[in-house]
């Protein structure tokens, strides 16, 4: 049942999510001064490597799904006639690559079910692992186990992202700032529905600590939307003010180096997605050296989707090639290999 | 009893306080190579606090004083017409917001009695925390604890603040640069009055020897002011020759986090204000994490100052918002907390 | 005897030889952001040496040649008219001055074999050490002692280099990227031929672990060809997209410093050539510092040697000149001298 | 008595000087990346100091002779008119002052006795501590006690120091770069002479190497005259080529801070001159602090002494204020109290 307040919050959302479209395609919204950390490690390169290029194998599994290549498209949107097209353009590039598909927040979705074609794209994707979304601080504010049920059956996923913000959350307007006991609630919700939940930032990182308090309540996975790529707070300033007035805050997070790793020596078996600033196939080897299961991209994929599918599938492949031929001068042959590189923490 | 001597000394005072304020409100006087250090901290971003941006508590008690947030107004100005504007501008600020007040260098008012009034706010700012301010080196050059005395009841201030500037001095026109024996008649004025005496710097920065002198004289609080913000050899050299001609003395001093954390080291339990560079409510957030018990903010405050107390008060409500967030996205719904996240010292 | 399908990649090596040649004349294919690491060591400077610069002794053996200085011409080209012209005027500047000279790929010879004539330099250097070349991808593809014998006896070359560049063929179009088993190959062909074997990257960097196991098999030395020089994946990128499309493949490898400097702790005594970013007689000295037997420069003499011998000649002695001075005022009189300075890793 | 080739060289050596002159007046000579090293210290700021700006006393002695200040005038000419006159200058403003003042090299001088008159400036500085000047390689070309004590006597010195330049002469057009067995020759004329020798560099720097070997045949101190100022590889260029052919070669030297740092642990009480890049009274404060007994300055003095003594005593009086802020902000009254300081070495 949608009473009219949410129908409303719906309609603000929809306009909100067109605006964050609009800044992340007009301004440039990454990090200015913190990095990935990416760049301080360096792959080995072998001059004579035990591998034919023509080989590499990227095949692996995520969630129980097998995958092409370990890659998943992240979280973007959904709702409005425009996010429709991203994913749908998204969904067809998944499905004939094999990569995943991660959906945007389906709040709106859950506050004006006519828009819930805009998310389902399954049709598109059968094959592919598809992720919906919802925000955790809206544990708070009524939403529970029922509205997860339904934001994931409504588009077949395989399971569901909760995002958990609280700096965007504090620089836009209005949002919701209320993150106490979530963890908790998190617990009873993956307690109640049948299918795998994750949690991810969206850019501003998310470490070891926070993992350990999922992971403990039950979380399939985390997703360190780390520092270095996409900053939220950076948007929602631009959205809010039409300027940066707070540096500061727009620079801040966990680079997703640091995230990854903190999270591999806490907990060493639990799966990780690595994103946040994943730019290039090289930087998807280093992330999956240090010991992601897979990468996820966001903002890169935007301007693309909202062309044609076939502009996606050429960015990810263009990606996969550079992937590719990163494990292959560094001699390996396939994940398995790559990860057992055992990349040496930066000199400096 | 104001002599001729003394009041041939207030209008030379009067017009070089103007000429400060013209100089900082006109040429870039921060330091241009040396940073206070904070921006080497990084504060442990949290992507699921146990807070709630609306509940954050910035509200503390310093000399004994309730302060509604960790901040002070930094010892600015007095004598001259546009001062009186300043100060009543900046107390009816801080009355409004519950934050403290620091007076500018009153000895123009004990030379020149007729000029009180641009000091005394304290109508403006019945239960804001008021210090006054007075040169340390002038208890070289006749001052006591009877001038003292004068000083904080003339304006009704709560304390007063000696600033200490040997470097500021030595490249003013005329300075007095004999710093002979201050400490020991700190001490004697100290045992003389029965208000708390605080001492600071102007800029350049207060260390653990300092700080561990004064205070074994009865020092109530030191306020670091620190290398980073606001050059006094700068200022000075705008004022003296409208250039910079000695770059390194204008970019000497100790680095405000530095002083604060050495202090803290030596003196754990020691009231202190961080000050010189606090521009943003991260870079407060750092320094409470550091062990600082409020921050004080200067010249950011001149212009707002010359304008209206709703243009202060607007630079702060800003100031104490990021500060706010910085609490919350760290986990910390109070200033214990933050003070007890034992913000790790920088990696490189 | 040459197959038609030899034939027809012969003439397609030899027009994509021409535009490497243009590419390296044209655009700026050095490393951008990767240096040789030689950068951060220090020649210890000896204000009061005990030598007399006129007599400052570079001769050396390499391979069991006797060299006037410890340089060899890197391996660069062969095929076309103007590579003809190049390998004349190199060859003729090696003669004169005593250094040794690398030719370029030879598989385009073993191809056409009309175009013999464009690397049979021996005339011409009838002392100088000669070294020819092949690539080693080319022993998954057919070839073995055969065409090794064929390539050295046609030139009456003292010795054979074999490339390993994975990540050059990998970035090339249709490049040969089957490097499996290749070790093997490698010891059988070492096995079969009366002269030494060495292997050689072409700018990307060979390390201690590639080194030890071609010197297992019986390698006569390696040339580190390491990051910081010419870098053939952006070199590769010109020629196939006219631009960079892959910045950070660009941008890998091992550096000339790192790369000689774990090979001389793997391997003390085992001949190496330190190569790819030596630009002056600065850095030159500070690798044979460094334990280098003799270093290797390409590309700084493609453009001379498109001119004249003379223009090869000045630049060899030009660079030879300062090479004499870093001797002269470290106190070396020779390059045993040279060597046992021990030079001090970088401080930072 | 002269030889007609030495009055010839005589006359090569005046011009050449001039053309030294004239591109340290013209061109940036200084180093452009290598530094003295000094910016790496950093004097430890007293915001409290117990010290009187006006009472700070800079008096010290060298070689024997009391100095009003711990400096002296670098070596720089002699010989042609301009250069008597820049002499003149430098030795009015010594006298004044009280400072030292080292004279440029008298070869010319023992080559044409008529220049005398441009090195006598015993007159004008009669109470100044005065230093002749030679190019150590000489004692290669038959110089010997002999002519070590002319240069002394005629021009009333009080000591010689021997400049050892290898970097300066090889890049010096028909330089004299034999420096073979310098030390014993040095040995026998400090033996031979009644008056203190001195060995110094140009500006690339004579370590602790250097100085304890020079120390051992009884020099009586040494001035590192290190990198990081004038770099003399650079003026040479200059004058030789009209552009800088050998950017390593001009920017390689020892860094007037290491130099005097690794002295001062090798020979804790040998008298130390530091220069080499000594720019402001800061600078000066450090070394001396690092343990030197005096500073020496050449370049920046150039160009004030083609103009006037007045314009070198004001260059002066403005280098000694700086010095002595130094101290007061250090609280330090004279110079055993800043040598005391024990400077922390660089944090990074
Ligand atoms: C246009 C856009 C919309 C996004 N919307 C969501 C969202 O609805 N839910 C979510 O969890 N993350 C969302 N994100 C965050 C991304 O999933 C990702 O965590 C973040 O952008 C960092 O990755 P990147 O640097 O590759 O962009 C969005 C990102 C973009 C660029
Ligand atoms: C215009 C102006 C006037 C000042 N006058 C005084 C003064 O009279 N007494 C004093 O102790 N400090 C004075 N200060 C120094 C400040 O209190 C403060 O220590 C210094 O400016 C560093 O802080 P900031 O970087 O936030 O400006 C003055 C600062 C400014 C900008
Ligand atoms: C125009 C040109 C052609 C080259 N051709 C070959 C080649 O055929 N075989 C080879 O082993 N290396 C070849 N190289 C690589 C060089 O031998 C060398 O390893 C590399 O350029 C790094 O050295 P540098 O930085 O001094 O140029 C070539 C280099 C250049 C500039
Ligand atoms: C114009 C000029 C001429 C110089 N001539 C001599 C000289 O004749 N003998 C000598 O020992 N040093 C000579 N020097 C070197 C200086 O004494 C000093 O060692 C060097 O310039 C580094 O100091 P600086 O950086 O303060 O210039 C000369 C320097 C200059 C600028």
């Amino acid at each position: 049942m949608t009473s009219r307040a949410d129908r409303d919050a719906g309609g603000d959302i929809r306009s909100r999510k067109l605006r964050h479209i609009e800044a992340c395609l007009r301004h440039d919204v990454d990090y200015t001064t913190r990095t990935t950390g990416l760049e301080r490690y360096d792959l080995p390169y072998s001059a004579l490597p035990e591998t034919d290029l023509a080989s590499v194998d990227l095949s692996t599994r995520f969630l129980g799904r097998p995958l092409r290549a370990p890659l998943l498209i992240g979280a973007m949107t959904g709702g409005a006639e425009l996010a429709a097209r991203i994913n749908r353009n998204l969904a067809t590039a998944a499905q004939q690559l094999g990569v995943g598909l991660m959906l945007g927040s389906q709040r709106i979705m859950l506050a004006r079910p006519e828009v819930t074609s805009s998310f389902a794209v399954r049709d598109l994707a059968p094959d592919a692992l598809l992720i919906g979304n919802l925000g955790a601080a809206q544990l708070n504010k009524g939403y529970g186990a029922a509205e997860v049920l339904r934001a994931v059956r409504d588009v077949e996923a395989d399971a569901l992202a909760f995002h958990t913000n609280p700096l965007q959350e504090a620089v836009q307007e209005d949002g919701d700032t209320d993150f106490r006991g979530l963890v908790g609630r998190l617990g009873e919700v993956i307690e109640a529905v049948p299918f795998p939940i994750l949690v991810k930032e969206v850019g501003h990182g998310l470490g070891a600590g926070v993992a350990t308090r999922v992971a403990e309540v039950g979380a399939a996975a985390v997703d360190v939307a780390g520092a270095g790529g996409t900053s939220w707070a950076k948007v929602e300033q631009y959205v809010r003010y039409g300027a940066v007035r707070h540096p500061e805050l727009a620079e801040w997070g966990l680079p997703t180096a640091q995230a990854l790793t903190e999270i591999r020596r806490a907990l060493p078996g639990f799966p990780v997605i690595a994103s946040g600033g994943i730019r290039t196939g090289t930087e998807a080897a280093k992330a999956l050296a240090l010991g992601a299961d897979v990468v996820a991209v966001a903002r890169p994929l935007l301007r693309p989707a909202t062309e044609s599918a076939d502009a996606v599938r050429a960015w990810i492949e263009n990606f996969l090639w550079e992937l590719r031929v990163a494990l292959h001068c560094t001699g390996c042959g396939d994940l398995p290999a790559l990860r057992a590189l055992n990349l040496a923490p930066p000199a400096q």
